[in-house]
């Protein structure tokens, strides 16, 4: 008889091994509006990243996605690099996040783990701070590890919470970080949490791009944004036609 | 004291060790509408498929059940072997699928390891296309890991999905093929979701028939899915007398 | 820094080493209406068994128990055994089934490990044939992993079930014993699921006691089954009261 | 390919090894009215306790929280200790609880044999009696491993259970301490269970602090509790508005 010792597990699949210059890891997995996974998406496809690493888990979700070429593949996160004058980027994004809380703390650990092989002393994850209404001009709201960090994002525009947790992976990684004596940030973009919103994307992005020194146009970007606002627009007047009492800031983040 | 060590296991009974030729493993587990085991428990009885392996596994749900003989007994999955003119088959089936997430990625990966030992390069998985409503003549979705499978499927009546996902063991068995350089592809059976399904179960398996050159009849299935329109048109009519509403493709699948 | 690999664990506290004359193993946990433990916490009082062993679990529900002398206790399962007239027993019943489903598998392998180091062969468990009514005599079920054995149960009055389920580690331990070479059988006694039913117990113990050729006084239990009757038929007028439907045998059974 | 195996781990970071004094563990994580986590706080405040260990755990909430400062920080639990005349004290308190029950046992363990490091063989924990009205003088109850310790919780003026459980953490230390062959006991502190209780906590640090001749000053606390009081009078006012029927007693407890 086959006894099978099971055990879980994270396969890390490695493409490439770059000599890389003070990389920067910039995380952002799936959550409330996408916010994060919109602005991973576009990094990597503005930036033209190379693929450095495909992860798979058995903590993701139990199922194939289906592409738009009709095939069929398992959830996935990828890592791929781009090269910078001011330093070396590691971008991290993927499909879903696990589906586990104990496999979000082993992969968040794995992944830095991972990105300390390249030398990665800075990590910045990108989340959603929800509000449950529409904005016109999201806000940015930053957290760090440690003040020196947190300072540089206000610096440039980042405002700053004194309470609240930070869920998922796109928290966890930065608190694993600083356990690994890396530093880490991460940048709340506000949105009503309704809608995938690539307007507090393109907030987040806008702030993360000063704060990194990173060479980017987010014109693309601020095109999907407004298309996005007429959407959210229309829902807006849904929304006041169906009820008439003011929202409250709900002060929620994920 | 003793102090016991516990670990999730997956225990593999091997009843037999033939040598197969160029063998295609067809899984088809307990899923909506039953479409897949139905299918899968028609080929084993009507091909007559030897036994090769009994699995039992502690994520199989924590009872017995009593067998129509007054009998009880653990849950389990089965594999077993027919050899044909076009090729031998591995047939997989059982009575249910894991009850955690993570425990359907390990036997998924547990049963591609064991049909590697015989050779087995190429998967099949057979589920369901809810739609929650019923059809006449369903249709067979399919998807696959690679390109050329697909069209394979195209050419002999399969219609191509562009988005979606496969969730559950007849979804990850092919997706994790595919990591192990093995080629998957799926055939989905449109079914409503209300009722066991045996129509849709013949509709895959008239289409899986053509794709691997199959000889087998299949009129038994038949016969049992004209049963079921019979069941069908009763609940369509209680359906209609309780509504108004024309239903919508949900496009859900399982 | 320590850093804590931790493993699901079970420990057993072993208090004797006895050598057993063919000792059958008799489990009843708790379930619906507690008709099997009600059996064998009778069996152990009566038959003034002799602790063998404690098990703790990490699966055990994560609390103390207040005992009625106010000191406060983990959940625990304890085996205990009798010597016998017609052979040996071990009794084996404990505060709470296993939290999940995974350690219900693993706890029911390690005490059927447990016996079988007695060279326990044969093993009878009890549960509860729930009906969603209550009934003046109620009936007796038996299923077993053989042919054999179900006649044995049979020709003591047992009633025979051709499908359904034995959900939890009174199912579960018959099922792993087949696959271990031993015999088993579960005996239900038919119970309304509404409240603790002693008389369920007491008419599976009659029958388990001419199945086993067990020498005990049943009428302590008797007598507990009679002050069950009198609450069962305070809550059956209320429930009359308040309905006119007749109640359908629900088959349920756990 | 990186295969890696995961575990679920716990992480100690020990920053000191003082040489203690017959030290007793006092323990309280956060659970109803936040009883026990009040009062560990003052007592880590108030005696100025020294930092021993920081405790990280992948089954705590996978989140940051946001401390007051603006920084980013995991959920961590930490062992402090405070030398005394009477014997030294080990303080265990954290952010909260694990998010699965197995999870519970384990750390519950891990802290145990900890302290057993630095000799401590006394444990007391802190917990809510929860009874669901608000109440001017709450009452202490008491349960201990033994019976010794029991007399000696009611000889300070702690009520004895006779039923009921304590469940997570403050209920499973002292379950898990007697199988060490430690004593240990829980003083729970009647509340509520609808607010944050500093009265419960007083109330049960009054009685602790007779039960191990601990010097300390509670009028801090007294302070807190007035003012937890105040918001309570509010609410009972609003409470009392809103129904008519008297409350009994829950005997809840957790």
């Amino acid at each position: 008889m086959h006894k099978v010792v099971i055990r879980m597990t994270i396969q890390i699949k490695v493409w490439d091994r770059p000599v890389l210059k003070e990389p920067i890891l910039i995380c952002g997995l799936p959550g409330s509006g996408y916010v994060a996974k919109i602005a991973l998406d576009f990094l990597v496809s503005e930036l033209k990243s190379i693929p450095l690493a495909t992860i798979y888990s058995y903590s993701f979700p139990p199922q194939v996605l289906i592409r738009p070429d009709g095939s069929a593949e398992l959830s996935k996160h990828e890592i791929s690099y781009v090269r910078g004058q001011n330093g070396d980027l590691l971008l991290y994004t993927g499909d879903a996040q696990p589906i586990n809380p104990q496999a979000e703390y082993e992969l968040s650990n794995k992944v830095l783990d991972f990105a300390a092989e390249f030398g990665v002393k800075r990590v910045f994850t990108l989340a959603a701070y929800i509000t449950g209404q529409f904005v016109k001009s999201p806000r940015v709201f930053g957290t760090a590890t440690n003040q020196d960090l947190l300072r540089l994002l206000v610096q440039n525009g980042a405002l700053v919470m004194s309470e609240g947790t930070i869920t998922g992976m796109n928290g966890l990684i930065i608190g694993l970080a600083a356990l690994k004596g890396m530093e880490g940030a991460c940048l709340l973009g506000e949105t009503s949490g309704y809608v995938m919103d690539p307007k507090a994307s393109h907030a987040v992005l806008s702030l993360l791009k000063k704060v990194i020194k990173l060479d980017i146009d987010l014109t693309p970007l601020e095109e999907r944004a407004k298309q996005g606002e007429v959407l959210r627009s229309i829902l807006e007047s849904m929304k006041k036609a169906t009820e008439t009492q003011s929202e409250k800031d709900l002060g929620y983040i994920s």
